[in-house]
Formats: structure tokens, sequence, C-alpha cells
């Protein structure tokens, strides 16, 4: 699993920080979330291949998280795409969506399924070969919602002496990599335990903006191996996130500590802030393994490069 | 009177090309004309001060003119603007931007004067102290209009050795400027042709996208020193033109000729050149001032550099 931060901004983009937007490669499926503006151009100046996004996920209807998307649905449909998109969005969504394709004489060559998001429990909204997607409502000034991409759990590998010893048949190892014990020409039953080890543990990714602090979030988010949480303000600011929604950076740093998370990216920064290694430095007096979005850049989820 | 090229690409933005968005420059003062999407990166890109443009003509409603506008409007009020932003769009804009406005929760801080643009006919738009804005109807898929930006006709300039040998009083020379005769203290009427010298001739530069070719298109922009005209396609693709209500390379040139511009710039380019030097040497076997716009080029009206 790897995330790329196609934006890091929150809603006045600088010279160097976009509006909200990641990509995040899940075995070569990608998962495009939220679409701020000048996604497409990012996609393309990071050579992401546009025919390998099937699913967007909007987390809430504030521009910065979404003026992207009738563009890139409009170059996806000139592209000549036919695969239906997943559109994935907060109810209200629904409705002005085909209106303002209407007002603006979209006609897309594909399908949109729209999948609304809605209430104030943690949903399963995807469910494909490799992971589950979970959202979870967040606390913003309009309807927000995080997600949750948690990789399914991985085939056990086999131990290579074991298929000699035990002259397991090729037609078998498939079974067996997913827990199966086998049984011999001679009836003897091998367990489980003595033909694999564990397979690479599955890994996790969750996307928290926009939001304030609440208790309650870590919950949804217990054990994520990635943490990213906006940071729009450093804490000094204290009583603007709490006025505008927003977390700082102690507030991220307590959700991460909170869920016990791997390592926490922070990002949604203020443009007030030309360098960001300050809020990093404030939020790892509480969560330690803390580092900063950059545009452009690609993280490995479960590897925690300090930077 | 300088233009610079924010976005030169057609629907589909490229590395190099961003969505239709021209910044003029007409004494000082900004006009944007399109606003495609990342038009306000591009603009901070390019050192454009946000707080100079007053006035934003959008030419029709087709998404990569107008896709950076929502984004656009916001940032100007997270800047703290307080001055109105005159709008000049399609009159069926007027309806859906309110709604638009509401469906992303924008609040804007400054007050929008929509100015609607319909007709069959050009109509004076603006009038300020040194230019006049005169729209005119293209044609395309959605009702579009073309922009006619005039200078007023400057003041003339006085020859010095008349002040001296009339003995002229510093407070008439703005009168004289502006064509006033002079009587002296002996009473000899003294003709302005005595007096002054004309000023430097006014400039006009004109924005034509998208359309198709008609014959009265030239007539809108009769002797503009700069046609700003789309050129969407090469001439082997006039049928693919003509059923997407585009331009050609002959289609522009030939407008340009008919109308007696002084040079012709052509841009809209679709994303299948990488290369759009053929595209202008076609213009010129029909007229041969054309040059290719260029995503971050500035221009001065009036003056042609063979690019």
């Amino acid at each position: 699993m790897k995330v790329t931060v196609l934006g890091s901004s929150s809603a006045l983009p600088t010279s160097e920080r976009y509006p909200s937007a990641h990509v995040l490669n899940a075995h070569e499926r990608l998962f495009l979330i939220d679409c701020g503006e000048g996604t497409q151009m990012q996609l393309r100046r990071n050579r992401i291949r546009f025919g390998k996004i099937n699913h967007i996920f909007i987390s809430h209807l504030h521009g910065d998280h979404v003026f992207g998307l009738y563009g890139l649905l409009s170059t996806f449909s000139l592209m000549g795409r036919v695969a239906p998109v997943y559109l994935y969005a907060p109810e209200s969504f629904q409705g002005m969506f085909a209106s303002h394709l209407a007002d603006f004489d979209i006609h897309l060559n594909y399908e949109i399924v729209f999948i609304p998001l809605s209430g104030k429990d943690p949903v399963n909204i995807l469910d494909d070969k490799y992971i589950t997607v979970t959202s979870f409502p967040l606390q913003h000034r309009v309807p927000a919602f995080g997600f949750l991409f948690a990789e399914k759990p991985l085939d056990r590998n086999i131990i290579k002496e074991s298929i000699e010893r035990y002259e397991i048949p090729t037609v078998r190892i498939p079974a067996i990599k997913k827990g199966e014990d086998f049984v011999t020409m001679d009836g003897v039953l091998i367990k489980n335990d003595d033909l694999t080890v564990p397979g690479p543990a599955p890994l996790s990714y969750a996307y928290c903006s926009d939001t304030k602090y609440f208790k309650r979030l870590s919950s949804f988010v217990k054990g994520v191996d990635l943490l990213y949480h906006e940071a729009t303000f450093d804490m000094s600011l204290e009583d603007l996130a709490k006025t505008t929604g927003h977390s700082t950076t102690i507030d991220a740093a307590k959700v991460a500590s909170e869920a016990g998370a791997g390592s926490l990216m922070i990002g949604h920064f203020s443009a007030r802030y030309k360098d960001v290694m300050p809020l990093v430095e404030e939020a790892r007096k509480i969560f330690p393994k803390t580092f900063a979005a950059i545009d452009g850049h690609s993280y490995e989820v479960g590897s925690y490069a300090d930077s």
C-alpha cells in the first residue's frame, strides 16, 4: 500500500501546495480520496494512470476537496473511458451532482455509481478481493466522512521443505496458504501450522479530513498503520481551529496516539505556514512518528521514514 | 496593454497546457477572461496580484472555461477581499451561480455584480476611464461570447516648445492634451494642431473562444491589434471542428485576415498536439502574423514578435 499526496493545502492553495487529494495504491488498484482543484493536473504530473482510478471518495462538500471532480470526470470521458466510476460522497451530493453536470453541459460516456455517505457509525462501503473500505463520520461545519482502507488478511506463506516432505500436490497449495490442513497419502493429518508461517501483516490507511477533535474518532481508526489527519493549525490557534471545525497539530497527534497508529501524516496546512516543520515538531511531542504531507511525494504504508 | 496566457489547452489539459484563462493588463487594471481549472494556481505561479482583478469574463459555460471560478472566488474571500467582483457571463449562469455557491457552502464576503451576456449583436458591457469592453456572440454548442477590449483614444502629446512660446499655464495643459485650442495673453487663437501631436494609437485586444467560423465574426473585431482566436484543430480535422463547434487553424486565420487584425494568437489546442508549430505554420499561409499561445507567457498588444 502506497499513498501519493496530490494536495496538502487547506482551502487556500499556495505555489507549493494544491488543495486536498490523495491517491492510495493498494495492490495496483488506485483509490482517489478527495479531488481538489487541479487534481487532474497533479495526477498527470505524477504520472498516475487515469484509467486505473475506479473509486473516488469525497470526504465533504467544501470546494477545496471537490472542485477538481468535474474536470477529472470530464477528462475521463474525453479519454474514452467506458468503465463505471464509483463515487462515494455525502448523500446530499447525489441530487446536486446531476444538476451540475447539466449546468455545465457535461455528457459522460460511462456510468457513475453513487454511494451515499451518511449516519453516525462506521459503514463498510467497499469490499473487494484485497481490501475493505469503511467510512466513518467526522465533525466539521458540514457533514464530513473519514475513510479506512484495510487490507484483508493475506495468504500464509508455505514452508518450502514441507511440500517435498509431505508430497503436497501443487493444486492443494492455494488452500493450504489460506489455512487448510493437509492429509498425506498415508492418511496422516498435518496441521496447517506445521506447513505454513503467517504472511505479511495486512496494512491499513486512514484519511481524516476535515474534522475537529472528538474522542470517538480514534476508535474508528484503531491500530491503523498510517493515519492521515488534518492539522490545519498549530497549537497556538486552537480557538480558530474550534470555530472553523478544524484540528491543530495536537489534536491530530492525540487521535494518532489514542488510536495506537503506526505513524501519522499531517496535512491540510493553512497557507500561513511557509515552513510546516514547526507543526511536525509540535505533534511529535505527543506522537513521535509524525511527518508532514508533501505534494507529489509517495509514502509506503507501514514504513515510517523520519522526514 | 499586455495579455498573459494562463491556459492554452482545450477541454483536456496536458502537463504543459492548462485550460483556458487569459489576463489582460490595461493600464494596470487586470481583466480575467475565462477561468479554467487551476487558474488560481496559474495566477500565483505568474505572480499576478489577485487583488487587482475586479472584472471576470466567462465566454461560455463549458468546464474548461469555468471550473476554476469557484475556487478563485473562494480564495478572494479567504484573502479578505471586500471589493466587488464584476462577473460577465452568459445569462443562464446567474441562476445556477447562486445555487452552486450554496451547494458548496461558499460564503463570499464581497459582492458579485453579475452582468448577463445575451443577444445576437455586440453590446458595450464596460466603459471605464481607459477602455471599453464589448461582448459579441460566437457560435458554439452552447451560448458563447467573445470580448473586445479597446483603449479609449489617448491624450495628445503637447509640443514642449509651444508651452514656452505661447506662455501656456500648467493648469491649461490637460485640456490642450484633450484637443482644446489655446488663446494667448495677446488674444491670438492657437489651433490645437499647432500645440500637440497625436498620442500613441489606442490599442485593442479581442478574445474569441470557443467558436466555429462564421462570416460575421470578423466584423465584430474589425481592425483589432491582437486577435486571440481558438484553433482547436489543424486543417485536416475540419469535419471534427464543424461537429464540435470549434475552429481550425484556417478558420482562425480567415477571421484575422477578414478583420484586418494586427496579429493573431491561436490557442485552445487539442491535447493531440504535442508540438503546435505545424498549426502556426498552417495559419501563417493565410495570415502571416500568427503565433501560438504558451502558458505563462505575456504578449504586448500591438507588437508582433515572430515566435
